[in-house]
Order: structure tokens, then C-alpha cells, then sequence
């Protein structure tokens, strides 16, 4: 790994973490988003506290989601330790959104003409390790013979540019919509207003990860966005992972 | 390392190579373009035999230039193992060049509308394990007290697009042009054509390299490229050789 200003130091620790290694299920929850923690070496990208907080950072109760997900399903957690920010490990390097100049209304001053060196850098420290580190699990777990299935958990705000977003869930697929299918299904006059391919759809190049690790070799797969506003206390958190948990376990059911 | 077809498998063994490891002089020669194999997992990317030998697939002569200065001027050499029609290691992911879909007058099949996980592999594969050997072997000898000097070494084809090039040795420069300008100032008049930034330059993305390892930290730097008709034979890269040593040595001697 390359060790420069704006990207890791040895200090700053790994960019992947994994919970549940042990888990049986084959399930593999990922969660690109997970934090809002800058490098020390990154300093503040000229951002401020508010900004450095917001949903530009991180996808706000999407760790916790996923790790209750992980515990109740029996799955596999990979999650990354630093700010979407630095390198939104949801986007391809080619990708102008994985190192932003902007995100949403704010501009990111700190990302504004990155070099080649520091884009390099972001890259092999933040991006590879991370999918690196997706992949060689979900070979791990067909390996020993369960069959991966991958959830990727992201939350988005209730407010986006000035516009406030009725969608409460998001169920969200590629080309490969076989659960995310029976998730809608079982979803339909339930409690909460779930939505195909919403508030963001494939085009918007979030499928990145399934596109990745799910797609090439036919697993299961499905991208899951919760509004944030619902995840905001214990209640809602508890609320909405047992829903998510109901509504996976079923679906695999059916498509298994 | 992503383990998938058409990059490399554990048996295709290391994308990186290095040479005279205990070199002392601080130069570091870095060849991109250094060798035509194809991993065995990729196959032969549709092209022909003539195409796979050709200056599409690598720089003929390039590595035998590279590893005479790393010897005579006792330097390190970092090299390529795999051709440039996988991944082009001179180029970042967002270039078209890295994985180019065509190249001159050929076009190459196998590369045609690649998939997001394929781009992701072979920039894991080939791209960041290189360029992060290069910068470890630096940070290495500026640690040991030497003073890094990177030198890139390539050829190019005599003929490009039908056309006739009558400049033999390129000296190219990104915004540091120290060491190009002593050079090509100790080159006028000698036994070979030697121009700047030609037959290519750093509009056409050619010094990324110099880009990552050079101009970030101030170390002096040059790209260099030798018409590849010229070394065909022991007696031209013999000649050849001797003649950018003593270019570079005596560079060095004005630059430092």
C-alpha cells in the first residue's frame, strides 16, 4: 500500500473489517458506507463538521442494520472502516463519483484536481483491499460448499436536494432480479412503502459491488437502501432489521 | 488477488518482477511495456500470432535496454511479466489505454466491452501490485539515503499508421524537464536523432508513471524511448545502451 498525505498511514489501520467470519449461511452482507471516519492522514477535505457528519459521509444506521442482518441471517459482514469520501468503494475508479468533487450540495474541496498519485493512492489503499478482501470470502464460502448470497445495505436521506423522498425502502437489482423480485413480492401491502430500484436504480452506477462479486458467477443478489430518518433510534433499528430479516429469508426461500 | 478468467490465476505466478535489487546508484528503472505474455488464463484475447509479437502486445527491446543501464549504472529495475494488452501499466483505470479495445491498426476482441468485474481483476491484478512494488522500492532507497532518480524505458514502432517516424530516441518530460533538458542538451549534434517529447509527449497520458513515483516528491526523472528498429540485433542494443548511459550518467552529473 502506498502511504501518502490524503491516504492511509500504517497508523490509520486496515480498510476492511469483517464481522461474523464464522457465519454458515453463505449470506455475505457488504457495506461500502458503513463509515464516516476519515484517515487522520486525510485531514478534513476542507469540509465542515456538518458536512464531515452528513450522509455525504457515510450511510448513516447502515452498519447497524447490516450487523443485526448478519447475526439474525447467520451471515458474513464485510464493512469498510473509512469515509465513502476518500474513495466510495461503490464506484470503479473510472467512476467521477468514486472520489467526488462534489456529493450532493456540498462541494469537497479536498478532492478537487486529486493527481494521478493521489487517485492511485486512494485506489490500491481503499478500493482493492476492500473488494479483495469481498472476494476471496465469497470464494472461501463455495469453497466449504454453501452457496453466497449478496445483500449489500446502504441508507439514503430523507431530504435530497431540498426534496423530500416518500420511499421508505429501497429493494434495488442489475440484471439479475430473482430476489429482489420475491422481496417485493412478500413486501406489497406490508407496513412499510417499499420500492423497486429506488430512490436509485442501476443507472446510477450503484450496482457496482453486485456488478462485482454477484453477477459474474450467478449468485443471488440484492441491494437494499433504507431512509435513514427510520434508523435513527434503537426502535427503528430493531424495527426495520427484523422486517429486512423476514423479508430476505423468505424470499431465499423462494428463490433457492 | 482476484483469481478469474482472462487475468491472472496462482500458477501464472507474480505481475511484477525486479532486478539488481541491490543496486546502490538510486536510479530506478521502471519498465511497463516489458514483456508479450499473456497470462495462460487469458487466453489469446482473439488476435492473431503477428499481432500478440507486435509492438500492440509490448516494447521489443525495451527490458534488454533497461536491464543494460540498470546494470552499467547500477540501478534497480522493476518490471512488467505480462503484456500491456491486459492491463497497459503506464495508464491509470480511467484511461481508455488501460485496457485499450484497440490498439493502432488492430483491434482487440478481447477486451471488447469488458465487464466491471474483468476491469476490476486485471487493474487488482496487474495494475496496483506493480505500481506499489515501484513505490516501496522507492520509499526503500530514500530511506537508505540515496537519492531516487526514475527512469521509464520504452520503445516504439518505426512505423505507425503507415507512416515512416525518423526521430530514433525520444526524451520525454511531464512538468519536471531536468533531467530530459540535460539530455537533450548533451545529445545535439550526436550520432542519433534524438528529440523531445516525441514521438509522444504528456498530452497523450504516456507519463503516469512519472506521474505516481517522480513528481509528487521532486525526484528527478525522465521517460525514454528508443526506435525499436534499432535494437533488434546485440549490436544496436549494445550501442544503444552505451549511449543513454552515458546520456543519463553525465544528466545526472549537471541535474544532481
Amino acid at each position: 500500500m502506498l502511504l501518502r498525505s490524503g491516504t492511509l498511514t500504517a497508523s490509520d489501520g486496515e480498510a476492511v473489517a469483517v464481522d461474523n467470519q464464522t457465519a454458515a449461511s453463505g449470506l455475505v452482507f457488504v457495506c461500502e458506507h458503513a463509515s464516516a471516519v476519515l484517515p487522520p492522514s486525510a485531514g478534513d477535505l476542507g469540509l465542515s463538521p456538518e458536512a464531515l457528519s452528513s450522509h455525504i459521509a457515510w450511510d448513516p444506521g447502515a452498519l447497524e442494520i447490516a450487523r443485526r442482518l448478519s447475526i439474525s441471517l447467520d451471515g458474513l459482514l464485510v464493512h469498510q472502516r473509512f469515509s465513502r469520501l476518500v474513495y466510495d468503494c461503490n464506484r470503479p475508479p473510472e467512476s467521477p463519483a468514486a472520489m467526488p468533487e462534489k456529493s450532493e450540495i456540498y462541494a469537497i474541496p479536498g478532492n478537487l484536481n486529486l493527481s494521478p498519485a493521489e487517485r492511485y493512492a486512494r485506489t490500491a489503499a481503499l478500493y482493492v483491499p476492500f473488494h479483495d478482501r469481498v472476494s476471496t470470502e465469497i470464494a472461501r464460502i463455495a469453497g466449504e460448499g454453501a452457496k453466497p448470497v449478496i445483500v449489500t445495505v446502504h441508507t439514503f436521506t430523507p431530504v435530497y436536494f431540498g426534496k423530500p423522498r416518500a420511499v421508505e425502502i429501497g429493494i434495488l437489482h442489475d440484471t439479475d432480479s430473482r430476489l429482489a423480485d420475491a422481496m417485493l413480492e412478500a413486501a406489497a401491502g406490508g407496513p412499510y412503502r417499499v420500492e423497486r430500484n429506488s430512490p436509485y436504480g442501476p443507472e446510477d452506477g450503484v450496482t457496482h459491488t453486485l456488478r462485482l462479486h454477484a453477477l459474474p458467477q450467478g449468485f443471488a443478489n440484492v441491494m437494499i437502501e433504507v431512509r435513514n430518518d427510520l434508523v435513527r433510534d434503537e426502535a427503528g433499528l430493531k424495527a426495520i432489521s427484523a422486517y429486512l430479516a423476514d423479508l430476505i429469508s423468505g424470499a431465499l426461500e423462494r428463490v433457492a
